[in-house]
């Protein structure tokens, strides 16, 4: 017993008395509550009675601790860890097998016979079967007979902090940073190992703490060692630490004239910048870089591409086994291209061109986390190129911390698009896991939508997202409901109507929020804080930073022609996505608008117009607001009070706002479309001008 | 027993069951933790069987129930809430008294015979009388046998929160804003009542919730509905809320084409949005006003006088007892002028000229808040003029959230300090608390040191700081070794040894701290976030923007001459005030160079010259955080873990920055008085270029 097993004893014993009548959701799916039913935390107790671990790595003992903490909180009972099981039986043991026929160093293998053996070929593998037999027991399920073997199916699975130095989050809804900087080396926030733990409970290994507008001053030694204390915390949890970089840091920091990536100096400056680096944090990941986007600098200011920028970064690294990933998020501005063309007009002539140790991390859309995009068409068409995907979790474009969305729905819809790059059944997922172009390197990220919230993520039902990411991260193929119906047992209540209930909320949620939001392919209706409806907003320091550069409303009709009368972004993808796409019979109604300018009076496959068929889904997505409140109303009774009014309050938030999205879109259009509103739905009770008016408001310094 | 009964019932409970193992700092100097002393415990119990209260009033619902759970905690059983005392004792009573021998309506009695009776005038006083009672028993005093009468000795005591609407706080060191504007009206933040708890604890009457440098947005119907959700909430802890305007905000939100204080439709708009917010808030406290000042609009942009504006909002206000509180924090950028005059300047000339229910507030310097000041001249030559004080709690100067600085010294320096202006013992709070010139109006206000942080102050013993501010607030003549001493017993530890040695820790503080960072009457070396050392900067926007400007360093010496030789400042003192700062020699040491230019050779009443003991001052100032560390230690036993190591990183912290600030002060003035570091000091490790390349890392983007 050390003392960071008392520690997590007391925390565990601590959150035990405060629930289920209080609790702030600091605990997140960790709550290890003790199981109600007797019988059940007997059959459990008879086969935990001790665990068994041989190792004394770090990594091994944080599995042997989580364990123990997690069942003492759940069976209410202490387990001795040992050394060995010997011939005990009964028993949980903890061990490292180089044979084990797991598919790759972090899989974990579980079985169950007179002991439960769980198995990693790493001491990592360990720690996430360890997490995953705590999942057993906080879902209902078996642990005796237990035969299973699970793999990552990414190598690198990631949150990005959009965190800035002065504990600011760009689109951050929930507090500020997590990262105390002034504090940092001497004062370790015990927050740092909660954020650790809860992010290995889900197989996340992964984490780059600052933002992809990225601070000199991360790279300076005084920050390095901030950093590496923050390494310190998160190593024995299997988590490394990466940094986003700032291109032009030679001269910013380095004194030098140039960041030009083929420049000598350049190069010895950032090899020398690696080997500082790794000095101090021996296990550190790599670097993130956003550049030549939004103004960020970049490699093609001294006339160099992105693969120069990247390659000049990969060589520093190489020698210390650290990764480049380069974002993909680039365009031009230039009012008369398609942004939407961007990144694969830019990256795919590149295919090829990267170092080993560079992945190109790409956005799931072609724009920017809309609610709802098609794949980006970058997918599949860099065989040579490791790409990597970037979903966003902090709900930028998705009513920050007051509308529920549950975002699985939008990685799985991305994952399991068919890109048919070679042929039928070649999916996003398998360009992403590897298994399509063979990638040597894999990698999936989640800009993260935590903060220093007591909850974490702001909306308590938002922490299913971060969930729902990490556990998909780990297995593409798992499914939205299974995933939701795990984290509600996990964090909410385990009474089986209303699991059923707040699953189905949550399933239902995205698609609710896109009905009232941004229907059939509308995209970007937002200008500055992405806040409030303002898709008549026209003027800009940029034609794309427009909302009517997305929409395109006149006269006539609505949407953005992307087919080859357009400005032919279709041809970036396969003919087989083409056909279906191209053509606005058969294109799906979701993402008509994006590929489609469409008469208004044009009779779409609902039976109504698409004057009616926009009504109808601003006017139902409005209306299914209330029917979240009435479902939430029904689960009362199984939720803990405080978060039931937490979500309570968030939902009525949500459903004033759905109206005014609602109010804000129909009496706009109208003024194109000239058609009346459709029965059974009622004209808004506000003009115009007075919508406009509230938008204002939100936008006063 | 109602809901909120059982909440904080609840409360109670669970915070009793974490501590003292885990505490995190949420519960602040409200903890009431089991006391340990049974025959105490039991003591106390004979007198506190029940709480009588005949009202059902919401305040003195609170009285009863903040009781109750105190009780709970306190002593570990339950106290029931009766109606009636009837012929029993041994219980307390809370009750209010029209004729109560108190001296104004927030004064509270309590009387202790049979039963303990808690009696005040109106609701509020009772109240406070309870927090009073609990007092005495979270600080070990005795409750029976009590006749003690306690009155506040300012009427509007108030917390001023610098908080924007996007959750940023200007100048905040623990965290985001406390309120979710996106959230309300319709969630409510448990957090907005122990807000209200803990102010209503320590006598805090007010707060004004959003910043100084204030959106329009407050004003719009739709953030006073939000506004009107926290008015809500601090109602039953007899708590009023103001808000900060932005002076144009007739042309912003209002439509108007002017703003001017003169103009009658400006007057019409203030008048009506005065209607709008009383319907909505009834006892709404009023409006807190910067203009002018630093780029704020204001009156004179319309050629009236700050008079002019205070009394158009003024008239607005005074139908519905509101109160305009208009700052008098204004300096020109003129870098001939001595900023240090342009209060009195401005504001003077004004006396007798505002309406009745205006207050200027004026921040205690006549700089900015610095570590040391002299009280501003403007105390006391405004005898017509309702003058309050504002105070800074959130550490802008003070090291933000590492460094240990207890403020209760600064505020009772300023306090104690003597004007003059109707002979000896006209001290600052005798202005401030009517007495002097029989003002009307009395307020003090300390901007905020509050935030998301889970314990509100970033660094724990912060906490000492509001409490203080409170405490003073209420009762300026309580000393601050009391004051002290009273928040270590209630918030960290009974145990004599240890309240002592952090007693004397707090106390010694603020001393060490401008020993550090700005001795003798140096001030501002700060440029930018106010973080790192700057006393080289010379150049900005504005002259009185650099560092140069106020410590004057030449060849010759330091300081800023503010003699009749130099700015004539002084002129602003009275003579007796004058006659003792005017004299190098007389000047107290702490002052000398606020007030002089002096040569570096000039030798000090302490035996030294200035240089060496500048040089003393520094390095003591920075070994004396080694002392501060070295008596932490002491104290482990006794704290909390996590709170032990909260303050522990911080310490280290300010160590390291201590030694940063002393290296950059003694190699910065060494190049002007070209004069060897004394013995037994060693010179610094690193050189000045050193020391000025980490001050730009902390000025990187």
């Amino acid at each position: 017993m050390n003392y960071k097993i008392i520690f997590l004893l007391l925390l565990t014993t601590w959150c035990r008395a405060g629930a289920p009548d209080r609790d702030d959701g600091y605990r997140l799916w960790l709550k290890y509550d003790l199981i109600k039913d007797a019988s059940q935390r007997a059959t459990y107790a008879r086969s935990a009675q001790f665990i068994a671990l041989s190792g004394n790595t770090p990594v091994l003992k944080t599995a042997a601790e989580e364990l123990q903490a997690g069942l003492q909180g759940l069976l209410g009972k202490a387990v001795p860890i040992v050394t060995s099981a010997g011939n005990k039986t009964g028993g949980i043991i903890l061990t490292t097998r180089a044979d084990l026929p797991t598919r790759n160093d972090e899989g974990y293998q579980i079985t169950g016979k007179q002991n439960i053996t769980v198995s990693g070929r790493t001491d990592a593998g360990v720690l996430y079967g360890a997490f995953a037999l705590l999942r057993q027991l906080q879902t209902g399920q078996p642990i005796s007979g237990l035969s299973l073997i699970s793999n990552p199916k990414i190598q690198l699975r990631m949150l990005n902090h959009w965190d800035n130095t002065d504990g600011s989050i760009e689109r951050g809804y929930a507090g500020s940073s997590l990262w105390n900087w002034y504090e940092l080396p001497e004062r370790i926030d015990p927050r740092y190992r909660d954020y650790a733990r809860a992010n290995a409970s889900i197989g996340i290994n992964g984490t780059v703490v600052n933002n992809v507008n990225a601070s000199s001053r991360f790279l300076t030694a005084e920050y390095l060692e901030k950093v590496a204390a923050l390494a310190n915390v998160f190593r024995p949890y299997g988590i490394k630490i990466y940094l986003s970089v700032y291109f032009p840091a030679p001269k910013t920091i380095g004194g030098l004239k140039t960041a030009d990536p083929l420049d000598p100096e350049v190069n010895k400056w950032w090899a020398d910048k690696a080997t500082e680096i790794y000095k101090l944090i021996p296990d550190f990941g790599g670097f993130l870089v956003k550049a030549n986007s939004e103004g960020q600098p970049g490699p093609q200011d001294y006339n160099r591409t992105h693969a120069d920028g990247a390659n000049m970064l990969a060589k520093a690294l190489a020698p210390h086994k650290g990764i480049v990933i380069w974002r993909a998020f680039v365009y031009k501005a230039d009012g008369k291209a398609d942004r939407f063309k961007a990144a694969y007009e830019e990256f795919q002539p590149l295919d090829g061109q990267f170092d080993k140790n560079v992945i190109v991390q790409v956005k799931n859309g072609p724009i920017d986390f809309q609610p709802r995009e098609p794949f980006s068409p970058i997918f599949g068409v860099m065989p040579k190129t490791p790409l990597g995907m970037e979903f966003q979790l902090t709900q930028e474009y998705l009513g920050f911390a007051t509308h529920l969305v549950y975002e699985a729905p939008i990685f799985k819809e991305c994952l399991d698009s068919d890109t048919y790059v070679t042929g039928k059944n070649s999916t996003v997922a398998k360009v992403i896991d590897g298994s399509l172009h063979a990638y040597p390197l894999t990698a999936i990220a989640g800009v993260a939508n935590t903060g220093s919230d007591r909850n974490w993520t702001g909306h308590p039902l938002a922490q299913a997202n971060w969930y729902a990411f990490g556990r998909l991260a780990w297995d593409h193929s798992l499914s939205s409901e299974a995933l939701a119906n795990e984290w509600v047992k996990m964090t909410l209540t385990t009474e089986p109507a209303s699991v059923k209930t707040i699953t189905d909320m949550l399933l239902k949620s995205r698609d609710i929020y896109v009905n009232y939001n941004t229907p059939m392919g509308l995209s970007r209706p937002w200008t500055g804080a992405h806040f409030a409806p303002e898709p008549w907003q026209n003027r800009s320091s940029r034609p794309d930073w427009t909302a009517i550069y997305y929409h395109r409303a006149d006269s006539l009709g609505l949407g953005f022609d992307r087919t080859a009368k357009g400005s032919n972004a279709l041809a970036q993808y396969r003919p087989e996505v083409q056909q279906q796409w191209n053509n606005p019979e058969t294109c799906p109604l979701p993402y008509l608008l994006w590929f489609h300018h469409v008469p208004w009076t044009k009779k779409l496959s609902t039976g109504r117009t698409l004057w009616d068929e926009l009504c109808t889904r601003f006017y139902t997505g409005a209306d299914s607001v209330g029917w979240l409140q009435k479902q939430w109303a029904q689960v009362k009774k199984d939720v803990n009070p405080e978060t039931f009014d937490n979500v309570a309050g968030r939902l009525a938030t949500q459903q004033k706002e759905a109206i005014w999205w609602r109010d804000a879109w129909v009496l706009y259009l109208q003024e194109f479309s000239r058609q009346p509103i459709p029965a059974p739905f009622k004209k808004p009770e506000r003009s115009l001008d007075e919508v406009k008016q509230l938008v204002e408001i939100y936008k006063m310094r």
